[in-house]
C-alpha cells in the first residue's frame, strides 16, 4: 500500500508525534509506540563501533528479554558522540517512559537521530515525552511517522493485511531515511507493529532475515550511521495460538512487504537521488560472495554516477564486481540492465543493446543484474544515483 | 622537484611519445620507455579480478624474469574486456617491440588505459609503436608523459637525485592519473627509472613496498581499475657494487619521493578535486587495522563531500573509521585537522576549535588524523573532495 493511503489500525497499538522544540527549524520531533501491555520485540541495531548512547540502551534492553511495552524516539538530536551524559540521558528517556506507563525500565526502547556531539535538551525532551504519552492514538501513526522525519522530505507509512485461518492480520509501520545535511548522519530507523500471534524467538529470527533483505539490503552512499534502527512489535491482540511453519511463514512475507516498501521509500527519498535501482548479483559461488559483489557494485561512485547519466556502462559494473573481493571470472559474467543483455561471454552487445538499455536507464525505477555464472546464490541491493544535488546538500556548512 | 621542471637525463634509458590516432580527440597515444640492455623491472598491478589483456601479458612476464627491456604504452584504449582478440594484440605489441629491439617477448612490458570493451586498432599502433621506435631520445621523458594522458589535464613528470659513495643516482619518472570521463575506467599508471645499481628481487621487495605507501596509498573514489600497474626499471649505469644496508634504504627513499610525488600529482589532478588531503590514521592496534580505517575514511562519499563543504565535520570521520573494521573505541579516538585537535575523550573542543579548523580546511592542501588511541600503528591515504563536478564528468553519457 502507498505512503499516501492511511494505514488501518493495528490492534494492541497507540502511537503519537508532537513538538518539543528539540528540532532548531521547528515541527514534531518527540515520538512514541505504546502497546497495550509488553509485547514481542525484535531489534536489528547498526554494526558501526562508534555506536550512539540510545542504541547502546536498546540493545541491552533487548538482549535482556525480547520485549517492549514503548518505544521511545526523538528526532533533532542523535545524542551521539556524547560521553557519559549522552548515557544518562538515554536511560532517563526509558525510565521516564517505563514510570508513566507502569513498566519496567528494559521494556522501553529508545531512539534518537539528528545533530551528533551535542547534549540532548532534556527540559524540551521531559516535556515533550509527557505530552506524547498524553497524546498517544490508535490512529497516531501518521503523526509518529512525520516527528521521526530529520531531512526526508515526506513521511513514509507502509502497511499490509492478509488472512490466516479465517483471522485477518495487520502489519504496518514507519521509517525515517539517510537524511544528513544537518549536521550529518545517514541514520535510518524503522518500525513495523502488527497484531500477529507470534513467540518471542521466532519474531527475532523473522526479523534478522528480513531486515537482511530489506533494511540491510539498502544503499545510498555506504556510510552506516551510529544510530541505524529497525524494531518490530507484535501484540498478539488478532488472537489464536502463536504463529507456526507456513502460517509464520506468510507472517514473515507480511512482514517483509511492508519492511521492503519503507526500505525502498528510503531509497527514493535519498539526497539528491532520481533512480531507485534493484541491483542484483546472481550467479555467485557463495551468499557471501553474493551480497559483497552486490554491495560493491551497490555503492561504487563510478556506477552511481553512471545511474545518474543514465550510461548503460557495464564496464564499470563488472570492474566493480571485479574488485569486490567476490570470485569472479569475467568470461562469465552477463550484465541486463531491465531485460536487455549488454555484455556476456565477454563480449559487448553492440549500440542497439545499448540504446535499448540506455531508454531503460531513463525509466525512474529499474533492476541491474549481473550474472557471475558460478553458482546458484543471489543478492539484492536497492541503490540510487549520485547526483549533483547530493554532493550539493551533504557539502553545506554545518553552520 | 615541481612537475614543471625539466627532469634530468637517467643513464640508460630513452623514452618516446608519439601520435598514432588511438585517441578520438588526437594527440600523442603510443609512448616507449626503452632500456639500453635488458635492466632489472619491478612491477605492481591491479589486484582487481576483471584484468586488462596487457596485465596479464605483463605480469606473466615479470613472473617469468624480474627484468624488462622496454615498456609499450597506449592510451585511448585500455584493451580490456576484450577477449580472445585482445589478449593476441597485447603479445603482438610485446612480440612487434621484442623484434625491433632484439629481445624476448617477455622482456617487454605492455600497458593499455582508455576506453574499454572496443578492440585495439592494430594497424593505428603498429604504425605508432614503429614511429615511437625511432624517436626515442633520451630526454624524452616529457613527451612520454603527456602520450599517457587519458583524461589528466597536465602531464605529471617528477624527479630526485641523490649522491651515494660519490656518485650521483637519478631517479625520475610519470604517471598518469584517474580518468575516467570517456568511457570510464579510472586507469593509475605509474612508471619510475633510475640508473641505480640494485639486484632484481631487492628492486621487487622495495617498489612493493613504496607502491604500498604511494601508488597504492592514494584515493579518489575507491574504484580500482583493471588496468592499474606501476613499474620501476633500474638500469645500473651509474655503476659501482649493487646497492645494500643503508644505501640500499636510501635508494628507496629516493624511489619513494619521486613515486610519492606522481601519487599526489595523481590526487592534485583528480576529476572535479579541490582539495588534496593526507588522511593518517595512527594508534591502530595493528597495521591491518590502520589500513582498513584509513582506506574507510578516505573513500566515505559523506567524509569526500564535507571535504568539498570545507566542513570539520569529526561526526562522518569517527562514524567512518567506526564501520571500518578496524578495533574502534569511540572514547579513545582524537580526531585533528592540521594542527587543530577537534575531538577527543568523547568531546567536542566547542566553536573555536572547529573554526580554526575550518580555516585550515579552506586550504588546498591539508592533513587529518585520527588517533585511534589503542596501538602504535599508522597509515596515511591521499584522498580529494567530492565536487558536484565530479558527478557531472562521471555521469556524462559516454556517446
Amino acid at each position: 500500500m502507498t505512503s499516501e493511503a492511511t494505514p488501518p489500525l493495528v490492534a494492541g497499538f497507540r502511537f503519537a508525534g508532537v513538538s518539543a522544540g528539540i528540532k532548531k527549524r521547528g515541527g514534531p520531533d518527540v515520538a512514541l509506540i505504546i502497546a497495550n501491555r509488553v509485547v514481542a520485540c525484535a531489534g536489528v541495531f547498526t554494526t558501526n563501533l562508534v555506536v550512539a548512547a540510545p542504541v547502546v540502551q536498546s540493545r541491552a534492553a533487548l538482549a535482556d528479554a525480547s520485549r517492549a511495552r514503548a518505544v521511545v524516539v526523538n528526532s533533532g538530536n542523535a545524542n551521539a558522540c556524547t560521553g557519559e551524559v549522552g548515557v544518562r540521558d538515554a536511560a532517563e528517556m526509558a525510565a521516564r517512559t517505563a514510570a508513566a506507563l507502569g513498566c519496567a525500565e528494559r521494556d522501553i526502547q529508545v531512539c534518537s537521530t539528528g545533530v551528533i556531539g551535542a547534549p540532548l535538551p532534556m527540559d524540551k525532551l521531559r516535556a515533550g515525552l509527557d505530552a506524547a504519552l498524553a497524546a498517544a492514538r490508535p490512529d497516531g501513526l501518521p503523526a509518529f511517522a512525520r516527528a521521526i522525519m530529520t531531512t526526508d522530505t515526506r513521511p513514509k507509512v507502509r502497511f499490509s493485511q492478509i488472512t490466516l485461518g479465517g483471522r485477518t492480520i495487520t502489519a504496518a509501520g514507519a521509517c525515517k531515511g539517510a537524511g544528513m545535511i544537518h549536521p550529518n548522519m545517514a541514520t535510518m530507523l524503522g518500525f513495523v507493529v502488527t497484531d500477529a500471534n507470534v513467540a518471542e524467538a521466532e519474531l527475532g529470527a523473522v526479523w534478522r532475515r528480513i531486515c537482511g533483505r530489506t533494511f540491510n539490503a539498502i544503499s545510498v552512499d555506504g556510510d552506516t550511521s551510529t544510530n541505524d534502527t529497525a524494531l518490530c512489535l507484535a501484540s498478539g491482540e488478532v488472537g489464536g495460538a502463536p504463529l507456526r511453519g507456513a502460517e509464520l511463514d506468510a507472517l514473515e512475507a507480511l512482514l517483509e512487504r511492508v519492511a521492503g516498501d519503507l526500505a525502498r521509500d528510503i531509497v527514493r527519498d535519498a539526497e539528491g537521488a532520481t533512480k531507485l535501482v534493484a541491483l542484483t548479483v546472481r550467479g555467485a559461488a557463495s551468499e557471501a560472495d553474493a551480497r559483497l559483489a552486490a554491495s560493491t557494485v551497490a555503492t561504487s561512485p563510478l556506477v552511481k554516477t553512471a545511474l545518474h547519466g543514465e550510461d548503460p556502462n557495464w564496464g564499470r559494473l563488472v570492474a566493480a564486481a571485479g574488485r569486490s573481493g567476490a570470485r569472479v571470472d569475467p568470461a562469465r559474467v552477463a550484465v541486463s540492465i531491465g531485460d536487455v543483455t549488454i555484455f556476456s561471454e565477454n563480449r559487448w552487445h553492440g549500440p542497439e543493446a545499448e540504446k535499448a538499455a540506455n531508454a531503460i536507464m531513463k525509466t525512474p525505477e529499474f533492476g541491474i543484474a549481473l550474472d557471475l555464472g558460478l553458482g546458484t546464490h543471489a543478492h539484492t541491493v536497492f541503490t540510487c544515483d549520485f547526483s549533483a544535488d547530493y554532493v550539493r546538500i551533504n557539502a553545506d556548512y554545518r553552520s
